[in-house]
């Protein structure tokens, strides 16, 4: 339908969003039917504000150079929309003669795009809303995964090979390290860490994701059975790890002297903290850690060039839809190939993913609870990538 | 002189440290006047007890790989030389036909080698011992800079420009973000965060290395400045931050709930933490923190070339140097251009460099003692190289 295009970014940014930025603005640009592109500045809040860029006027080095730039270019926001919000929106829709709207973000944003979609249509304002899917944490349904995880999974991957490799050569003096990555819910991103081993010797030794409860006694058992057969050993944590008993292992359990209510204020910053206390009081033993955070949503020197391809494809698969006379819908990714990975765009309807997370399957966290399964792996290796090959030395000891 | 060669990695390992690994082999296995190259698995330690690797028997595959593969490929060791281990080690050399002797590391290593130099010299046993700089934290006397430094400042700066970035673009849900970085004593790896910024508004704001003591006052003053200007502040902090009294600021004051003693353990890790919760309780805004420690020891796709070549080269030196009779020297860089940055080894007696940390010049830190100096960013440009452009829309708003 002619008239104005809205495009916004929502939500934690990825080192991809801005591919999807991209994706929109071209096709949108290129559309004859679409005559003004405008851009939300900061999000559904900055809209509600008419804080309206034109992004036409932005020169082609720039639109070109949001492929290359990590974050969200836009400014983002996590309000949280709510009813009364509508009609002012449905205003200045009308006002701008907006009738495409897309938001790139993930599930409370499809959430904001359903509502917002539905209340046009039950006034009589014809608005064509598609969302774009974004989130590191991998945790959208009707995709089969979503732009940003696979570049932020490669920033962890690497980490956890580079400080695996940095942990073997000092296990005289360090025993064991741990990483800290994000995902309250969902393990997805400490489970593609498991990509970084090549050999069973390799980091990551332990994986634990917030989908099985952690178990003190047994990580003890595990960890000390990998210092005692390796010499060393690569522990990777999720944020969101929980007790049998629900209770985070970033709060304080009551019998230690940390501060429950500072260490819940920082969220889980502190499982990776704790943890390490954990093993170190039990073992004597001295480890590092790493508590990388937002890092992983921006180092878009690592990203992964099929995550970039995909998040500009989903940009742009967006606007062809809208163009198309769809709305409702989220773009998704369906694979159709593993080996070797094919891939195209299909749609699912925006309440499907709404409000909802998915949590990884059963099937790839390891009866242990202490790793993931090869399935996890054959997953996410198209995604991923390889971890770069570091060379062993072959050590011919010599005789004394 | 002819004789067998022995080459070993000591201390905390670097992203180029096998590149020096690397430049040992090669000049020393295409010598006429080595035999044989041994290794010392796990430094000195691993020395003294004979676990010594043939690397002549490394493929030609393994050894170009060095060069691409972070952190000791050799193992290190922390090991503190007791006089009482000097007659082992000379039976050990002895044994062994060892005439060239190569440790590369930092200034406790250039101890360690002095004082077998000196011994063996004493004993009248002929020891060529020449030592091969590397710490990630720059200081060591007597040469321009360290390798491993570049690499490990280059990470840091590629995640300050990054998190800046997310930050800039997240300013309406969180109002600053921390950045911890490694450098007990000594901001070089601190400051060097200060080449992210192409623009005034750009990460980082505020540094604060250890070599001036942390006002909590004049902090929060600065930092509420930047977020009132910017409307989002990144700061920087240094593992060593101290106090105007000398306590650590990784520590807990008696005021606050923390537990000191748990946190002592941790080494500096909670100097992010608690800058981080001063600036929560303070203005009452949520933050970003990253503390990504030893990451940058070991993150060899963010290596500089220049880094990696320098590393080769200094190993290759060493070699170089002990079969024209020389010893107890480290091999050095000297700038001799700034613009354009060239450089030629050098050298330094070790006793000039043993068991001394070179703090940052005052000229590097401003009066106020919250960033660098434009001095210091023109000595570090060169060793670091430039930070990606990622690009920043140029926001035409829409009239209302």
């Amino acid at each position: 339908m002619q008239g104005n295009a809205v495009v916004g970014q929502s939500g934690g940014p990825t080192a991809v969003i801005n591919s999807s930025l991209a994706g929109v603005i071209d096709a949108a640009l290129s559309s004859k039917d679409i005559d003004t592109v405008y851009g939300m500045s900061y999000g559904i809040e900055g809209f509600m504000a008419e804080m309206l860029i034109d992004l036409g006027k932005e020169s082609p080095e720039v639109i070109k150079g949001l492929r290359s730039t990590p974050s969200s270019a836009l400014g983002s926001s996590r309000y949280k929309l709510a009813d009364e919000d509508l009609p002012k929106i449905l205003e200045i829709l009308k006002k701008y003669s907006i009738r495409h709207f897309f938001l790139i973000g993930g599930n409370d944003t499809m959430d904001t795009i359903h509502r917002v979609e539905k209340y046009c249509n039950e006034q009589g304002y014809e608005l064509y809303g598609i969302g774009i899917p974004k989130t590191v944490d991998n945790d959208l349904y009707g995709t089969d995964h979503t732009p940003g995880f696979p570049s932020a999974a490669r920033y962890n991957m690497l980490s956890v090979a580079q400080s695996g490799v940095l942990a073997r050569d000092m296990q005289k003096v360090d025993k064991f390290v741990i990483y800290q990555t994000i995902g309250r819910d969902a393990g997805w991103l400490a489970a593609a860490t498991a990509l970084a081993k090549r050999d069973e010797s390799d980091a990551p030794h332990l994986i634990y994701c917030p989908e099985r409860p952690f178990d003190k006694d047994k990580f003890l058992e595990d960890a000390e059975a990998c210092m005692e057969k390796y010499g060393w050993v690569s522990i990777v944590v999720s944020e969101g790890l929980l007790y049998e008993d629900g209770s985070p292992v970033s709060a304080t359990r009551s019998t230690d002297a940390f501060n429950n209510k500072e260490f819940g204020a920082m969220g889980g910053a502190s499982v990776g903290l704790n943890v390490h206390r954990i093993l170190r009081e039990a073992t004597g033993h001295r480890g590092e850690f790493q508590i990388t955070e937002s890092l992983n949503m921006c180092a878009i020197d690592r990203a992964v060039p099929l995550d970039l391809e995909e998040a500009y494809g989903c940009g742009k698969e967006a606007v062809h839809m809208s163009l198309s006379g769809e709305s409702g819908y989220m773009v998704t990714i369906e694979r159709t190939s593993n080996e070797p990975y094919r891939a195209e765009f299909g749609r699912t309807e925006l309440s499907n993913v709404a409000l909802r997370a998915k949590a990884m399957p059963e099937k790839y966290i390891n009866s242990r609870g202490n790793f993931v399964t090869e399935e996890l792996v054959r997953y996410m290796r198209p995604l991923v990538g390889e971890v770069p090959h570091y060379i062993k030395l072959a050590r011919h000891f010599v005789e004394k």
